[in-house]
Formats: C-alpha cells, sequence, structure tokens
C-alpha cells in the first residue's frame, strides 16, 4: 500500500501555491502560480530521484529508470494546473499519487522492468487557452505546435509567448515519446461513485466533446431611443440559443449534456445593446451518434434563431474529442487491483475529459477515478477524503507495478 | 443664425480627443481623455470670456455675465463624457451648441439680461458609474454626494477616486446654484425625426426608465461531469429572463422598450458552469402605469424562473426616473424658434435619458433634437449632417435669447 498520510501532505503543500479565494486554487496554466507548482513537484522529483525531460509544450516528464535497457516506460499522468476559481485535486491528485508510485516503489526498494515517468502535462484545462488538453493533444499528433503556440487568452496573450515567459520550453520534440502504457487517476468531478458508494471508479470509456464558440453580430444601439422593431439583437439571440442547447441535451437523455460556461458582451455597458456576443457551448456525450446529432442540431437551430432576428452568427469550434473506449487490458488490471485490494468498485464512463483521452491514442491507456464530495468540481469547494484519494493511489500503484514488471 | 461652420469644426476637434476603435469616440467619465476633453472645452471658454464655476462633482459651469446683477442665470447643458465605444455628437453637440451660442452672442456684440451658463455635467453617460445623469441627479437632490462618491465602475473604482485622480473635485456645493431656466440639445438618439423628415424635434416628455441589476447565484460545476438535473444553471436562468423581459416589453407596445447590455459571468471559464450571473435590464416607456407594471412583471416572474431552477435571484435597481414633462413656455418657445426660422419640425418624446431629465427638478427646463441617421447612436458609426447640427443650434441661440432677455 502507498502512504496516505504522505500523499495528503504533499497535495495539502501543492494547494498553497496559487491559493483560490474560496479554499480552492487559481493556479491557471502558464501563470506565476503554475511556475511555482512546477518548481515544487520538481523538486520532490529531484529528491525521489527522477530525472527530468520538458518537451516544446512544456510537459514535465519525470523518469524513474527501469531494469530493461530496451523495455518502453508506463506512464503515470495527470495536471497541476487548475480553473480560476478549481479544487485542490482536479488533477493534483493524479500526479502527485503518481510520485507517491514512485516514493512507495524506492520505499520498499522495488526495481521495475520499465522505466516508469510520472507527467505533468502542460493547459489541461483549457480555462486560459482553449482547448483544454492541449500539450497531449499535441503528444497525440491532434494538434499542430504551431496551433498550440498560437491559442490566446482573454487578455490576447499567446500560449507560445507565455510558455516563454514562465521559462518552461523544453527541448525535446512533442510526441517523440514512446509508451509502452499510460494510466491518470483523477477525482470523479461527478455524483455516481458517491451516490452508489464505491470506492473506486473503474474508467472503461470518455464521453465525446465539442466546444462550440459563438459570435454573434448585433447592432450596437440605444437601449432607450431604439424601437423594438429596429432591434438587431444578439443578446436576445443568445439567449434563446442557451435555451435551445438547454432543449437538445434533454432530448438526449440520460448521458448527454450541454450547457455554456463563458462568455462575453461587447460594449458592456447598461445602455448600449451589445454589437457582439461571444459565448462557448459545451457539449458532452459517451454516443458517436448523439454527439453528432447534437452538433448538428444546435448549429442549425441557432442560425434559425440568428436569422429571425437578423444577428449574425459564426461559429467555430474551439475544442473537440470523439467518445474515448480505453485499453481493455489495462481496464481490466485496474479492476482486478481494486478486487485485490479489497476496495468496492464499479465502471465508469468519464464525463470529463482528461489528457488520458489524448494518450489513448498512441498507446495502451486507462483510468482510475475516486469519488468527491456532492459530485462537485469547478468549483474550489470541491472535496475529497484522506482514505478516498489513498484507496485510488494503491490500485494505481499496483495496476502499475502489474504492467511495469518487476 | 450661430455659425454651423465654426460649430462643426469645434465637433470634429473635440472627437480628436478619446478615439475610438471605428471612428467614433472611448472619452468615458474620469478616464485621462475626458480631462483632455475638459481642458479643451475650457480653453475654448476662456477664449470666449467666461468665467468657469466647479462643483464638488466635476461638473463645469462656464458663465457669461448678465446686465442685470439679480436676475438668475439661463443654463445650456449637456455632456462630454461618452460611451466606451460611442459617437461624435452624444453630448458634445449640446454643450458645443451652448458655447456656439455665446460665441455667436460675442459676435452681434449682443449682451442678455441673465447670464447664460454653459454646462458640461460629469458622468451623463452612465457607461463607467451607474447610473447615468449622475451628476444633474446630485445637482437635483435626487442622489446625496456620499452615494455618487461610492458608485464603482467594472475595476472596482470609486467615482470619488477618479474625480480626485484626473483634479476635478470643484469647490462649490453641487446644487446650490438656482436657474431662470435650462435648455439642452442633444441628438435624437432615435429614427423618428428622419422618418418624418423632420429638422427639429420639440421634445415635450422624456420617457421613464428602471435599470435592474440583476445577481444569479448558481452552483460552480464542471461543464462535462454535471448531469444535467444536478445543476443549479444560472446561466439558463439568465436566459430565461433575456427572453422574458423581451416578452414583458412586446406586450406593452407601442411605446415601451426593454432589453440587456451588460452582463458578467463569473469564473467564466467554457467548462464551468456559472456560479454567478450579472446583468442589468435597462426598460423604458413615456407611461408611469406601464413602467410600474413592467418592473412588477419583470421582478415576479424572473423570481419564478429562479426558484424553478434553485438559482438565488437578487435585484438591485442601480437607475431610475420616472417619465418627465417639459416646461410647457420652454416648449413653446422651441416650437415658435422653429417656426419663425423655417424648420420643420415635430413634437417628441425623448427616449434616452438627459441631465435635462434631472434639470427639469429644479427649474423650468426643456429640450431640443435633432436627427441622427439611422437613428443609430452608442455607436461609433453615429451620424448627423452639419445642416442638422446648425439647425438646432439656431432653434436654440433663438429660444436662449428669447429666456435670457435682451
Ligand atoms: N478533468 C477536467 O476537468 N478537464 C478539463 C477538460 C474538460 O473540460 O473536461
Ligand atoms: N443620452 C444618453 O444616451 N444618455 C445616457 C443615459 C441613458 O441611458 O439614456
Amino acid at each position: 500500500r502507498i502512504n496516505g498520510d504522505r500523499l495528503w501532505d504533499s497535495l495539502m503543500e501543492m494547494a498553497k501555491i496559487g491559493p483560490g479565494i474560496a479554499g480552492g486554487n487559481n493556479r491557471q496554466t502558464l501563470t506565476d502560480a503554475d511556475a511555482e507548482g512546477r518548481k515544487l513537484f520538481k523538486a520532490w522529483c529531484d529528491d525521489a530521484g527522477l530525472t527530468m525531460g520538458v518537451d516544446q509544450m512544456g510537459t514535465m516528464f519525470m523518469t524513474r529508470a527501469g531494469t530493461d535497457p530496451d523495455a518502453l516506460p508506463v506512464y503515470i499522468g495527470s495536471h497541476l494546473d487548475t480553473q480560476p476559481t478549481g479544487g485542490k485535486y482536479d488533477g493534483v491528485l493524479g500526479v502527485l499519487s503518481g510520485l507517491e508510485v514512485v516514493r512507495t516503489l524506492n520505499d520498499l526498494g522495488i526495481r521495475t522492468k520499465h522505466p516508469i515517468v510520472v507527467t505533468n502535462w502542460t493547459n489541461e484545462e483549457g480555462a486560459r487557452f482553449a482547448p483544454a488538453m492541449l500539450a497531449s493533444g499535441v503528444f497525440a499528433g491532434i494538434h499542430d505546435l504551431d496551433y498550440a503556440y498560437a491559442r490566446k487568452d482573454p487578455d490576447g496573450k499567446t500560449f507560445g509567448d507565455e510558455l516563454k515567459r514562465i521559462g518552461w520550453v523544453g527541448e525535446e520534440e512533442v510526441g517523440a515519446r514512446k509508451m509502452h502504457a499510460y494510466f491518470e487517476y483523477h477525482i470523479e468531478q461527478g455524483p455516481i461513485l458517491e451516490a452508489e458508494n464505491k470506492q473506486i471508479g473503474v474508467v472503461t470509456h470518455c464521453q465525446g466533446l465539442w466546444w462550440l464558440e459563438f459570435t454573434l453580430t448585433g447592432r450596437e444601439a440605444h437601449t432607450g431611443s431604439t424601437p423594438m422593431n429596429m432591434r438587431v439583437n444578439a443578446g436576445l439571440a443568445m439567449s434563446r440559443i442557451l435555451e435551445m442547447v438547454q432543449d437538445v441535451a434533454m432530448a438526449e437523455q440520460p448521458g448527454a449534456v450541454g450547457g455554456v460556461g463563458q462568455m462575453f458582451f461587447s460594449p458592456n455597458s447598461r445602455n448600449v445593446l451589445p454589437g457582439k456576443v461571444v459565448f462557448t457551448v459545451d457539449i458532452r456525450t459517451p454516443s458517436q451518434e448523439k454527439l453528432d446529432r447534437m452538433r448538428a442540431k444546435i448549429e442549425k437551430q441557432a442560425a434559425e434563431i440568428c436569422d429571425k432576428l437578423g444577428v449574425g452568427c459564426s461559429v467555430e469550434a474551439v475544442g473537440h474529442f470523439d467518445p474515448i473506449t480505453f485499453d481493455p487490458v489495462l481496464v481490466g488490471r485496474v479492476r482486478e487491483a481494486a478486487e485485490k485490494l479489497g476496495y468496492s468498485h464499479m465502471d465508469l464512463i468519464s464525463g470529463a475529459g482528461h489528457d488520458a483521452c489524448w494518450a489513448a491514442k498512441v498507446a495502451p491507456a486507462t483510468m482510475i477515478m475516486c469519488p468527491c464530495v456532492g459530485g462537485l468540481s469547478h468549483n474550489e469547494a470541491e472535496e475529497i477524503s484522506k482514505e478516498w484519494a489513498s484507496a485510488g493511489a494503491d490500485v494505481l500503484f499496483h495496476a502499475v507495478l502489474e504492467t511495469a514488471e518487476i
């Protein structure tokens, strides 16, 4: 078994970097706080005898050597970046549990045939730079490096410039590494494990996603002196699209979601009808057929809504992945580890996207999940117990050991 | 007749200060650009022989002495501040036409019995600090000075601090001045004069307004892993309220408007359902009965919408005035002046709020309007012709002269 207290202490220590305003974290990618978090993680890895590689996306690969020089490494990855008002565990649990696996192996004097690489992927959250899982996406050949470098945050700063600014542009070509297997341990971020009273989620799939960024063009005009029938009201069109997205998601129940988290009005003045409204629709479902249908419905109906109001409507897909099926052999190993360790478990479909989704494109990959209180995540109040954290890390340890071989 | 070329040149000169991004202006109140605009206006007033008084709200009162030491002044006022993406004429036309009236009196060597005071009210637009017409509202005793000083812009800066920063805190007690009469000349900001092919709007009334700032409290949660039935979706509640406001305004046609210009999502991240959505509903109508009914309907129905979704809903009135009736004697003088000068004219209800609305609380007041292209205002593309500008300034000149007496 891993050392649950040590894991928890490290989680609490990391949470001191980039504190939020309500007990959680604001350690967004490529900020000074991100750089500080990376530094602390590196120091811990140095102490554990790991050697660092950094790629051109700033992803940190911390290697524990194996006994067979020809054996490909087993990767354990997740992310240290957070949402602007994020929790202490989302991503961090996976990275620090990877470190805890290594620390436990060190304690026990166990050497594995395959090297083990604990990985901190850059910009998993996608909060500052869309899309999410950006570095793992470049790693898997989904995005070009140039595309990634050109991503902009809401202030117009680019990913490339900010990566340079915090001093984490590595030498390694992105995606040059080959993986024997990839494991990711993460909090569920949903309500199922807690409701079903299970300690471990054996993640078999991840639902697919579209992020559709709408730019609606209305006519800036005075809210008081512009008669109703002369308005080209982009705000009204937006409100109809939000309701329509809700309807489209409800029509595909169970197993589909749709909503909007980001919204910009321009010029954003109380007495000016907006000339421009920009917002991103987030739709997800594990069914490829539903995902395609939802996107098509939304784009069609949004165009109709806007046409009727004379509002201009353009849509850019700023994030996308199709539903993912994880590697059955690795999934089996996770299930067996939970079984062997006596932890209650159930199969689960991941509701959120993860770097494992892109890793799965280039290697056998899977995930392990633990419950979180009330299913709450992307909220500073995100919470888990030390026991939940440890149980998943134990399962990770055994599944990795099985895969890395003694 | 006034000098239309000189008036136009001054308008174009002022428009160079705080240029916008699309041919208009961004000279928001209490910015450096506002300070620069004030400086230019003061220089012109100095040249015209006016003496300056400044009150504690930073309002500039530029006086041309009268011949009777006991006669109260006739005021000509409007504002030099603009929207973030505002036009070159909204407000500016009124202030600079006041100056043009004085310049013309100087040219003709005419002295009036009553002094004439050209006034630049601070923060008419209300774009940076709600409510609009803030300084004239304090002048008329509608707001306290402390209330005004505490108003905050979206960055959290207060009106009081910013007024001090640009160096325009005056000595005069706000509202201490007594007015013989108040005139304001403004572009219509609506489509009626142009559609009816009239040169002059004789403004008899101004419609009433409520600015209702809604704060909706949802639950921040992951857009992907939070099932539809577990969402406390403040964004969805907002969309329903916007549609409802539209319905409420449409039910009161003709003669009522409702819409939303300002919107903030928090934390405003694509994959986080908003924990907080803040927006301001702007409703207006010339009918007191309709205005009361619209506000009541909106507050009631918004509460119902939010209740149904479990979303918290609080409403703060951040701007308000009841419908205004302007002084019949002054209105008659404007109509007669237009008639005498041979300008086509019609009676008009102001769709926008103006400092004249507050001045009307403490003195006989009225307004004159000229058309604007397509009824467009609060848009950098706002446009008028030199002929339109001159015609209204001519009417202003004659109505003021009649009132200030030779
Ligand atoms: N796990 C997680 O929250 N990832 C962010 C990407 C997503 O929105 O699913
Ligand atoms: N005239 C004008 O645009 N004033 C701003 C206040 C309002 O919104 O009516």
